[in-house]
């Protein structure tokens, strides 16, 4: 499992883009206090309103490693790019990046990061062996966010129901399966990235025998209606064993994103197929809440949908993002 | 996908035990016309009954590779194996492994391999990168085995269904997705050692699209209510997007193999549960039969229990290694 050092210098790169600074206002969002500041290069255009510190600076104040905060064109770190992160391994920090291309592609940075002794990190591979998943139950209390689809709010939705537990003095433990959810938590597991053989035993692996009361709450990731990702959420579904999900959905969406072939399942459907799912590794799986992307929605909309969804489903129904998540925190606990 | 070199020279090394020369004797069972013979070491007390074959006599032959036919003590290659595969090497013949370890690992046989121009190849592995799975419809025809569990007859199974449906002069092939299976049809992937990613992917790469009237038998992989493997299962279900299925069952199990603690599900549920997850990409797929490991039950018991459960399920029952799969092949022409 990657460990990672924080707190973080956030690099920004030349990033013109609010999408690409995605995984940039992510972190100031979810971990402020991990966050030293940001760093970007001239031709920037985009800033996360953070102090603007050096590497050099950061590595003063205490910062553990750069995280590199923003998309690349085509995937690879551009020359201008290399100067600042050599900056930061000279300085003492390890660089942390979530790219498809790993860091040891680059000499120079191979070079400074050996000569200073300090490590490249790359969260989107996972680098080393795993178990065999089991199927036995561990103690401890686990909820999993699962989806209509990818890419609707499975993270958030998790990161907001540990706040909301630890605010009711719950023990509870955000399990980050993705790149941004591991730069966020500090450790995790991308379990896209993992051989297929391994997959569930990562998320055993992840969400270990814990406190009988306490809750982990683990990132989900794709969704059992993605024509190439349902592999990877079953196995998660499986190897977390979770006593409860949430069902993450975004009313705006009547397909898989991108595969318009391909038609999303209703609400019912969806909580029907995870729960019949996840009865393998866990009899008392059930879905305690829905939360709702409503990023598509007026005001006035949004108060309909959530009410008409909450009476046809009988589940609190929330977005993180508008109003937050207690009443699915309080649905858990119930 | 790996392409390998036939006809073979099976070796078997210093093999004692039946069970571990199962790669050798599915070889010769499966794809007798491509194999020239066997050799071992002197200390073997196991013989697949061939024409037993120098690395050199092989070559001159006509043999393409050396394939290790036998189950290695702890995954690693013996000392005592090396000389026999660097002979094998050094006469023209690729090395075909289906071990854990990488063939690499060993300096001797890298060695000969680059002196002979000649390949060291590992079928467990997947060398390369996929596409990730779309879900789009493709022209031809297929058909994939499932299971109640692992390990129960999926591969023979298959194998028995290409071989019935070219009987009557269908054009068919067995697609390869584990490492005896590549070896006997000379190409396939593992598709439990790529990355999770990928998975569905795979599966549609190993099955293109083919004449309208054209049958790509998929060897089936795991099981849907296996707790470590489900996802590769449900990932090849997605990605091979089967018109038909043929469920695998052993009638001596009553729960997962080595997980005692999860039960086998009925046969009607398994059905009911492969075909709502694979209605995702193929919304005409049925189950077509029941393949039967019967080797626990007497000529009497077997066709009792044949006969029961085809009034039963109303499918035709068949056991590939007893009687053969003709109604079932006949079932997927209907």
């Amino acid at each position: 499992m990657h460990q990672l050092r924080k707190p973080y210098l956030l690099f920004l790169g030349g990033v013109s883009l609010l999408s690409d600074a995605k995984t940039g206002f992510g972190l100031r969002d979810w971990c402020p206090e991990d966050v030293i500041g940001e760093c970007a290069l001239p031709s920037a255009t985009i800033s996360l309103d953070l102090p603007k510190v050096t590497p050099n600076e950061a590595a003063a104040r205490g910062a553990g490693s750069i995280v590199i905060g923003v998309a690349s064109p085509g995937g690879q770190i551009p020359d201008d790019w290399i100067p600042t992160l050599v900056d930061a391994l000279r300085a003492g920090l390890d660089v942390v990046s979530g790219m498809h291309t790993r860091l040891e592609r680059y000499p120079q940075l191979v070079e400074a990061a050996r000569q200073s002794q300090v490590r490249l990190i790359n969260v989107r591979h996972a680098d080393r062996d795993w178990p065999i998943g089991t199927g036995i139950k561990r103690s401890g209390r686990r909820v999993l966010t699962v989806g209509t689809d990818c890419a609707l709010g499975k993270k958030y939705t998790a990161l907001a129901i540990t706040r909301a537990l630890k605010t009711h003095g719950v023990k509870a433990s955000f399990r980050a399966t993705g790149q941004t959810g591991i730069l966020i938590a500090g450790e995790g597991v991308a379990i896209d990235a993992v051989i297929a053989d391994f997959m569930s035993g990562v998320a055993e692996s992840i969400s270990p025998a814990n406190d009988a009361d306490h809750w982990d709450v683990v990132e989900g990731q794709g969704a059992l209606f993605h024509p190439a990702y349902a592999g990877v959420t079953l196995a998660l579904l499986h190897g977390t064993q979770p006593d409860a999900i949430v069902l993450c959905h975004d009313p705006s969406r009547e397909t898989i994103e991108d595969h318009p072939h391909i038609a999303l399942p209703t609400l019912e459907e969806a909580i029907r197929r995870y729960i019949e799912a996840g009865q393998l590794t866990n009899k008392e799986i059930r879905c305690v809440g829905i939360a709702i992307n409503s990023s598509t929605l007026s005001d006035t909309q949004w108060l309909d949908y959530r009410n008409g969804l909450q009476s046809r489903l009988n589940l609190p129904v929330c977005d993180p993002m508008r109003g937050g998540v207690d009443p699915i925190a309080l649905a858990l606990l119930a």
